[in-house]
């Protein structure tokens, strides 16, 4: 095993990465689709299902030692910062929300940087969805 | 949480693919590369990083509760026991050849059989790459 | 380039199953979630969701050269058939029936038979979700 | 079909991200495996495979209506650039370097910038392997 792999903090954004992959990506599928309503709206459940999708590929870069692995970690931090806060307005999506929240700091480390970085509802991402909600995981 | 999700033998299964998954996949370029020669065969190598693709995507298909996931599980464990074999033809492939038997057995226990099931040599799928080993993995 | 990827059904068999995987993502994303009701049923759209992943799959199955993909085409041309069917019941849905039943034959070709081969009602499988609807897409 | 997908420059951007990650793919495994020698390095492989990977996740948040696409097209035009640099650098690469050109291109317009934009030598990221060359597919 050579270069990254052997750094303890990649180690576990590894984990964490896939742990959050897993919980985002299963949750939307046993929780939120069978909740329905807010829960299902398209612009939180496509945020959960990328999400999951940019952790595992992020958990990817870093398996395969890849050198543009810290770029991808900073923007994983972000996206998993913005589905943390979209879950935090729901309920029962605690586990979800606490997988985001570990691998968003996991990812910040691996990136280089450590700011308490979670967005602000302001800085949430609009849907781009027309006629629907202003933004990612915001019904009211 | 509903439907398979809360089948112990399916959140093994998913354990277990998930592990095969990033061993596979951060052998084939942490070890197998550098290593060349045998270990970079590209039959070889082209079966670790499939083998390694299908138990992410069987792991997927048991996360989004997917009715589906038995017969995958059942070609998982053949790709796995396939996988598995190559490994054992090659020095330090443990670890991996180690998490595609695991992998295959958890596998065939969803697909509701429990064989032994390893590929015998013979059984092993060509290669399919003119002038190349006859086998996958089979250098000699 | 070599093997299989010279070989014109394989060819277009990548093609088709690229072509039914962002057809089905998107069209999950974009009308099923937007529509709701039974376009956006959690058995449906697992369905949807699992079917684009595994053609995405068996797409880089033939691109990686493998030797073990007309197992996967076999079993993707079953998904693909379900996911058809399913579909066939919706409004609005023809374009992503016809990416999968497209699909459906060119990996059936790939696998080397051709049956007519879409699954009856009976045979779809079932959701496996308590309380839900019996069958995968089937909500009455 | 509702937001980004009928964008024009989002819809040619798909296109380029998924003709980049099945050219990317299938060159690493039927060209650079076959010829071994540089074309194999671990670090240019790594960086072929990385680079495929992320078109498809980048094509897929497009495809999902994510409102997250943006930033993941600045990066991924970052990294097809790394990977038609190190492309440019071996023979009989011509196809993927214009692949990975073509998408960078695309994804620096949906990203909102038309800088010219590929790396210099200088910035190509370094491989991280120890005692490996100092650059990503660069061998002398």
């Amino acid at each position: 095993m050579t270069g990254i792999l052997q750094d303890r903090t990649v180690q576990r954004c590894i984990e964490d990465c896939l742990h959050c992959y897993r919980t985002c990506w299963s949750m939307a599928f046993s929780d939120n689709l069978q909740r329905g309503g807010a829960h299902a709206e398209p612009g939180h459940l496509s945020l959960m299902l990328n999400c999951a999708q940019l952790c595992e590929t992020t958990a990817r870069f870093m398996l395969s030692a890849s050198t543009l692995h810290t770029e991808l970690c900073a923007l994983c931090a972000k996206v998993c910062g913005a589905c943390a806060q979209s879950c935090a307005q729901l309920e029962g999506m605690e586990a979800c929300e606490a997988a985001c929240r570990a691998c968003a700091q996991s990812c910040r480390e691996v990136a280089g940087f450590e700011l308490p970085g979670t967005f602000t509802i302001d800085q949430l991402p609009t849907t781009g969805v027309q006629g629907g909600p202003p933004r990612q995981g915001i019904m009211g």
